[in-house]
């Protein structure tokens, strides 16, 4: 069949919206009709060519929502008409790391995913004959898209689109490194680093729990209204300070943070997440991906004094588990997305989606097919 | 009254036998007959200077256990006559720390301690008129010290004292890393670097508690004997092997460890600890004490893939709570420390335990009053 994509023919150039052939479902696949995309910062790093392992030409997009069309043989767990996110952390319930009951880095896929192609060592997408890649298992700027099974989450159908789709990464990503990574209880003092889309989601994650201080640290005053529009209590402008941001942070605290959220990938602050933790309990959470190359550090004392320093990935959900019920909390007014989802355009616009979060003028940008 | 004691008078000095005063336990302290104690690394530490808050002249000596002679006034949890184990890290049960329930690190008398003092603000040894200074408010060097209640653990009488000491430190910091601290569960495949005493007692708390592989690292080929002694299943000297010797353990343990411990203080072997940790669960704990200035680095992705790096202090044992069931365990024959106990000497010959272990030949040696 044929699908309207935006193509990433190179990077750093602008995407290409063209016709692409695309295979139909093979054993254990389906294919999905894409309705609405968000475009994230992950994809403009690929884009703009900082991820050494990007490859091209390829369609870019991880944050999906849409119908299941076609069915290839053999799948079960979906059907055509249901309502799915595509899952770049798939969930195939039978590996070492699905089994571990530890980790949400199900690693059935992983290899082939890495390298833009479906399990079998295939591309299902090409552009006048020659193969065009999958990225991150989901290729969601695409119309329509194949995917395994494994790597789909059946939502309820009453959930819109163009708000759901958030739910396949940011959403699920800040809210989930409250939820499952840190397991944040009621009455936490917490940080949260870097306000933009996924800090807020970590705020309104915190809120969800019932955390007691909730403390926004960014450079940008004009976040201090979006982080208390989601439950942020405190706000503090490292550049509106005297002295030092972790010092700062610990007297707030009385004593440091219960949890803090890196959201900026910036090795420095990580660091600063870290130190402005609670001796002998506090715990930090990276989640922001940091450039190539760049390292974190600190003096071990920091540690041994009782400090955690931990990761978390697309917050440490289990695709086909975890996000239908992040879906269901936004359906029952748990937690919210409509604000955050500034901009909506066609896919024919996609390319100024890129440039509104580069200015930093959106929070989220959806793409509505 | 008069005690015999080693007292530190400067840094990079011998320790100099001498009878010192000792003024009787003021209100809430005891004084205790110390029967014996262990010489740690610790005390080496600051006796060579490197320790840029160690306090001249001093009584060190952290890791004793000995005899209740006299109590001060409000003293009620122990009683003349009980069997005590000194606690550097004390347990007062009341402060935000010992409330919170996630950290040992209590924190009531921790300025006055590091200053050298009791909790009220002075030292009770003296040396010809001018003040001692205690240490880590223990100074087990002395035949006779004053503690405060809340840094006495009260344990069972039949525990003999030369080897009940260890548990002052040693033993408790190494076996509680992995109960306390780790919570490794059994079956767990699990990497110990560093085969000292801390080291050792890191892999007979591994086997206690069940775990699968007990992987010991060390460059010091006279190590294994030791190792697979108290139950160490694998042995690795990075010296003896082709390749980057995280690799090699990743391979050896299928994919990492779940999860890893440092009793080096080397922050290169930090590193190495948290990089042989599988991905998306694997918990690696720093136990060692790194030298001044040091730190520790990685790349954030190490732990966005799921790692987790943490520290540990005094094995994150409760000193009044958790040191007497650690006895206890010794006692069972849970857990061993006979064999440890390498070398035993009178007071007048302390200097001697210094050079044995740094010259390596002794796991712990023990001083007997």
């Amino acid at each position: 069949m044929k699908t309207r994509a935006a193509v990433a023919f190179e990077a750093k150039k602008p995407l290409e919206i063209v016709e692409v052939d695309l295979e139909g479902p093979r054993a254990g696949e389906v294919l999905v009709e894409i309705k609405a995309t968000g475009i994230c910062h992950t994809d403009a790093y690929t884009l703009e060519g900082f991820d050494s392992e990007g490859i091209f030409p390829s369609i870019l997009g991880h944050e999906g929502a849409g119908v299941v069309v076609e069915v290839g043989p053999g799948v079960t767990s979906v059907a055509v008409g249901d309502h799915v996110i595509p899952l770049y952390t798939p969930e195939c319930r039978q590996c070492k790391s699905c089994l571990s009951r530890k980790t949400n880095l199900c690693t059935a896929i992983r290899a082939t995913q890495g390298k833009g192609l479906m399990p079998d060592g295939t591309s299902r997408f090409s552009y006048k004959g020659q193969p065009i890649y999958h990225y991150m298992g989901c290729s969601t700027f695409s119309n329509y898209t194949v995917l395994p099974e494994i790597a789909v989450a059946k939502i309820r159908k009453d959930a819109p689109f163009d708000t759901a789709c958030y739910v396949g990464c940011g959403v699920t990503t800040g809210v989930g490194a409250v939820v499952n990574t840190a397991h944040v209880e009621p009455g936490a003092n917490c940080i949260v680093f870097g306000l933009g889309g996924i800090g807020l989601n970590v705020i309104q994650g915190l809120k969800l729990v019932g955390a007691n201080m909730i403390v926004g640290v960014d450079i940008n005053p004009d976040r201090e209204e979006w982080g208390r529009r989601f439950g942020m209590t405190h706000f503090v402008n490292p550049k509106a300070i005297d002295g030092d941001i972790v010092q700062h942070l610990v007297a707030l605290t009385d004593g440091g943070a219960d949890y803090t959220f890196d959201a900026t990938g910036n090795t420095t602050v990580m660091r600063q997440a870290l130190e402005a933790c609670h001796r002998g309990w506090g715990e930090s959470v990276i989640i922001g991906v940091a450039e190539a190359g760049k390292e974190i550090a600190t003096r071990p004392f920091q540690l041994v004094t009782g400090r955690v320093w931990r990761g978390t990935a697309f917050g440490g959900a289990r695709g086909r588990t975890d996000t239908p019920k992040i879906v269901d909390w936004y359906m029952d007014g748990k937690i919210e997305i409509d604000p955050m989802i500034t901009h909506r355009l066609p896919l024919e616009r996609i390319n100024e989606a890129f440039d509104l979060m580069h200015k930093g003028e959106s929070i989220r940008s959806v793409v509505i097919y």
